[in-house]
């Protein structure tokens, strides 16, 4: 462990404070308000009484994401996407790695001819919106399947494992843990790691933005984050009151 | 006053509880959360130090706004305008009738050549999500000047006179003040009304969905919604810290 | 009754001259031309087969409409919504607005799965576009249904009332019926109303564009509106052959 | 000349009626109906004081034309291609051709730095809709340059010559001048044919939608359009009150 | 034959060399690379098992074409048409041109309920892109069907009669056959001819850019395109290894 | 090493037949024509005089990358960008990671305010398109700056490092080098890696599209990927002429 001094006065391998609320919004069969320091998106999982025209018959779910930001969740205002008529590359990425991420938690074939839509907006943004998302999004879902489950539609709910994510980064020299809005801007690489309560990996997206950076850190980063995942799906099954 | 039993349960002149919280995310000039009973819109007022390029050279002040809802924001997940590509004739016409309210509460001419965006999101709808933004905005437009002021760019806040929105309705043949999603959804008329502080007009939109309303129907709506915004401009004021 | 000037010399309560040639062109169902002063708006209404996807099955019609402006049928060219690859908020805030207006006058249900199509394309304007182009709708309309009957298609023509529509406005202190472009650009508040033939309002709305008008403003611009309208019905009945 | 029999009862090598109508609407500096059988469409000219940006400060005008159908100008209704969000090929294709015409009976270096704006929109459609387009934007583009010229601005009409187009075809064999629907839409063969006053070629647009034509057949038709268009250029300048 | 030097130094009737490689590549029933002087186009054929709506169940088949250019095909970038969301007029023009050329070629009723895409994807542009375009999908489409006689699924290639395309001009005053893009760029008039094997029009489009071409020079440019086609089409049935 | 077989027939950590043809097309600054095997994408590099708005006036200059498939480029047609009027989230997060990779093999403050844009289009796919869009881009680029340095606009070169990229993946169990399409459509894990030429990392980007992979298949991947990128970036120079 270096020394260097994080702007958030974080140890490097600390997580930043996160709160998980569960039925934030009344419509959704899920619906969560994840907030990761200042970060604060609003994961809401819906269920569709169908599935799009690919699987149509096949006796099988899907499971789709969507990512949007206000636009003044950010610290100066972006033009809303909706008002432009097309939504970024940024955020057409951001909802794929979404909906990967997620379709690996659940089994597609286990829910019948199902769409679970799950959209995570970003009212405050401080870094880190695409992973806490991801987060967010695993609960809701799950509370969306709870709620089917209690309905009779389904026997169980349909879960692989449950994932969570989280994004580290080599901010001056040294690879730190979850990242806000002045480390990120500031930092060398950056590293979003999605993974399974087991320790497996969903998916590694990791950018060099300024120095690339050697095999010795690329271990050390996936070592933090293993270790903040982790600790991220302890706070997941607490939230949703699940014994480990 | 008729006997008419609102599914609300409310007196037919009685306002929803209203919540007006100031400084709801962080990065805005203004930031207000509404809540007017299960209906809650996030209003953020951000300055942009230009005018659009028909007021270049003017010396004077723009304001605009915009409007969205999230997906599940309603009863059934709508599809997201960013994903469709384009904004629905509903939520253009709310934005537009936002922006010409706001539009007449502040002197465009006296805040300089800066742009006052207003973002109005609704997170949860239960029916009057445009009045409640053309409410929440006033606040939030507010704080934002008082920014400005304070920051010394501005020598007074450009105030000609709160404005404040309300719906009214027929319900089962008998106006009634502030309908929620249920009354809504089964009224004749719908009438979203707009005024100042002083009682005056700025907005009159009625619609009669199911029979047509008469003269005697139209005077006692007006009546409704005269009283309801008088009670709400206070509600302001009082968020504010203002005394009247 | 005061005594300001209007710019077009008109009494505060005169309308316009108003044509309505039926039969315009040669292939639409109904097929009239409205003039209105200088406002030119060509008003066909379309019988279609079918009925949108949301009403499959049900046995009952639908009625739609769409608006669009010639580029220089205003006094300085407009770029071609079709050009631009969209339709402003404007021209669908108003096709919405003679949609719903049109819907209020016909029985949905009584003319079969079948859509009618009204298309309003201004060719000259000069103020009023939109009333005028729901005044032609409705004779276009009915003209189209007398088709659908003379061909044994339906049994009556589903009328439930008619409906005509017309603005009124504040002009230097003074309201005003029928305003032209050249009143209507100057004046403080603008309000279009659309009446059924018995008096009773099908919408309002009405914007404060300058000074907000008070409540004695209000009844006196519905005054003068349903006295204009009342007369415009019967010039309605007068083009159609149909006694009072 | 053989003896067949044409649906419209016209000789092989008859124009329909042809009828020019200057000033027909009020706003723009050109403004033409034309008239040709049952097909009606307004032309107009716009005088733009600025030129697009790849001829800035050149010292020479631009002229671009476009084109469009109401929905209802056809037999059964087209959608609207500013509801739809985008110009068929078809449109896009007919306007390229009105303006590459129009630039050719015009010097465009001798009208000073502005755009002149050809709008076309079919009113009622029976075939030749662009060919009638080509002839009656010609007519308005004069008396557009006639009022610059009135007011001082240029100080002679920068004509170069007068254009004049029509359709001919392949009908049941045999070539015949200015296609009706009808006859246009049973045709092998369709030409349309833009020609100068002195009977050079400016653009020549043959497609066999039946079977091929010969070289034969070919010279067959640019004898009648060159016949026909004669005759057209005499009707403009009739129509605009030139000697010959 | 007059003596005018060309920029190309080719005799006024002379093609430039002309290559046709088949199976191109890989996956499409039909792919071909032609290269015309600089010029080079991939055309690929593809077979897809069912028709556009308005076909379905009429047992016939449907035949269309795309056309596109890479952004450095030409000598300054271009924008890229899927990124600016648009394909331009004139991509729509020769998409269409295509289609039709192609369609002449074929017996759309004799090869079932299928769709045969062509796409022309011009990958070095040196003048006459559309024209080879055309000469080129031929060849592909003509092996695509080969492909779907050989798996038995129609008992003989559809074939009408070979088409083949070839661009004319006037440059300096003289006619001439084949422009490269220096002569085309600056000519006066530029004609696209298709033809058929047989020497019949499918296709004429001819441009004056300066100035216009009278009835002498149009038979000169119809001499030679004729005579050009003559040989493009022995060279097409060479490549496919069929005897005349 | 285990013992899978695969579908390729190739060792676990073999590259496919890797062939760079410079000077592919003639307009380009920079024309490579990649081969990996069946995959086969032309890279240009085009360089454009003048810089975004964002870094106007700052003495810097602009790298950027769009990419795209030709539409019979894969097993079945696909739907043509540019036709469909977008790009796909696919499609922009492929030109997104080229873009940031070429950023950041060199320097952009070094080339004056000039945008060098690449593009990658694949004509035949079998795998890999995006990484060797890379690979490809490379080479074109240093081919453009070396035309700039050759014309003398820029003293040097202005490379940072040479990169390059592979995909690895876990198939059946095992992680191999370099998938092709059959491989990579059985695959559990595909991950793309870019490097630079001193075994440094880019951009990591892992998706678990079966089963989630551990950290020792993480490394073992990685360890693949840096062998082959060893060995591309040797072609790359050879291909180039450069000595290590």
């Amino acid at each position: 462990m270096t020394s260097v001094t994080r702007p958030s006065g974080r140890p490097v391998d600390a997580l930043r404070t996160l709160r998980l609320t569960r039925d934030y919004t009344k419509h959704a069969e899920g619906s969560v308000l994840i907030e990761c320091g200042d970060t604060k998106v609003i994961c809401t999982a819906s269920i569709e009484e169908k599935v799009p025209g690919f699987l149509k018959g096949k006796g099988q779910g899907w499971l789709t994401a969507e990512y949007g930001m206000l636009p003044r969740s950010t610290h100066s205002r972006m033009d809303r996407e909706a008002a432009k008529g097309k939504q970024s590359g940024r955020t057409q990425e951001i909802q794929r790695l979404i909906g990967r991420s997620l379709r690996a938690a659940f089994d597609l074939e286990a829910f019948g001819e199902r769409t679970l839509h799950l959209d995570c907006d970003v009212i405050q943004a401080d870094g880190g919106t695409r992973t806490a998302s991801i987060t967010g999004a695993m609960v809701a879902a799950y509370d969306a399947f709870s709620k089917l489950k209690a309905r009779g539609l389904i026997a169980e709910i349909p879960l692989k494992h449950f994932v969570a994510a989280i994004s580290v980064g080599v901010y001056q020299g040294t690879p730190v843990l979850d990242l806000d809005y002045v480390e990120d801007s500031n930092c060398d690489t950056d590293m979003n790691v999605v993974m399974t309560e087991s320790g497996h990996f969903i998916e590694v997206q990791g950018t060099a933005e300024g120095a690339a950076f050697d095999r010795a850190g690329m271990n050390r980063l996936l070592d933090l984050a293993q270790a903040g995942i982790t600790d991220i799906v302890k706070m997941q099954k607490q939230a949703l009151g699940i014994a480990e």
